[in-house]
């Protein structure tokens, strides 16, 4: 298994999660520098044609993209541990608030996202910053106002076991607190959590500031 | 079941789709006129406190929110007729290519980032506009650029039978030619797959423009 990842990478920090819980070890892991713009060079283009992190193979490939496709696909051919529960609704409930980190409010935060407002918009530092740090803290908010008015809310987000959405909702806190120096006083539930998650190895050696390439802090 | 949907929202017109291919007419069908910010009032709140649609209400709940969550859970409810591969590798293709849509183009391009822009940062109609056909544009391209290379590649996204990749491809298409006015001309495999689409009951009558509430045509 060939992993393409980075550091900084949120959406690869959630992959490294569940290699890391499923026990998988992959056989290569491939530094596609974000801040030089490695994602846009003509080698990654040919893996990953969209640009984006992360990107695995598996065997003969074909190549896997996106986070949630890829941890789905982990989930599917490792189903020992789990990472989503066993029953629909449980199963809706825990994608859905993997959704609200990973669809509605990480992308709007991405390396692109912040040279498009710089470049183009002509947005000075303090405005693309309003911008990260709104978007970062409204995806918590949502996925706050889940977790603390929800019975299925446990330990984790969904019970007592991890799940995606303590996978997704991890990378955001940690952008929200490490990235954009968000305030997070509002979403208590959420760093409850974050906390319980962090607690455990799969997830704290998959920290960003673990990683190789990775500055020193 | 009761479905929170509104004629422009293409994340509803996704669930729209999906209900249809499977059959499912929602005993009841809730108008939140997005124009109107009806989702931000405490009715909707109540129901998806992410103020976001489409939601869905399957016996006595609890809510289902996310569109590809909602998918996710009606394929695993209502099994026939799939809409997903049954092998992980091509499940994992068809997820990532729905992504590409539903997580990395879509959410750039709402209603509340459109507010969001023109509110917070005093960007005019034109740029605006600008952003939201360069951000619908590149994810259409990254999908075209999947789709135009790969085998695995048919009459539809995946092989020859409908699945979440097609589903979330037409909304995004929908989103490039009806609302923001975007060259297409660049994404010919995206299109091809669009009007094969369109040719079935299930996506045609699932279009924005034929729901109660949409303007005349």
């Amino acid at each position: 298994m060939k992993f393409y990842s980075f550091w900084r990478s949120l959406a690869a920090f959630r992959v490294r999660i569940a290699l890391n819980i499923k026990n998988i070890v992959p056989d290569e892991i491939v530094t596609v520098d974000l801040m030089k713009g490695d994602q846009r060079q003509d080698a990654y283009k040919k893996v990953n044609p969209q640009m984006l992190l992360p990107a695995l193979v598996d065997g003969d490939g074909p190549i896997l993209f996106q986070s949630i496709a890829i941890m789905e696909y982990l989930d599917e051919t490792h189903p020992q541990p789990p990472i989503l529960p066993k029953d629909p609704r449980g199963r809706a409930r825990v994608r859905g608030l993997a959704l609200i980190a990973a669809a509605d409010s990480h992308p709007l935060v991405t390396p692109r996202i912040r040279a498009y407002l710089e470049m183009v918009m002509k947005q000075d530092e303090p405005s693309r910053n309003k911008w990260l740090q709104h978007w970062t803290l409204k995806g918590l908010e949502a996925i706050e106002s889940h977790l603390k008015n929800e019975k299925e809310t446990g330990k984790f987000c969904h019970g007592d076991t991890v799940t995606f959405a303590d996978i997704c909702m991890s990378g955001q806190v940690i952008g929200a607190t490490g990235y954009f120096k968000c305030d997070v006083s509002g979403v208590p539930t959420v760093m409850r959590i974050y906390d319980e998650c962090m607690k455990i190895d799969a997830f704290s050696r998959a920290h960003p500031l673990k990683q190789a390439g990775a500055p020193a802090h």
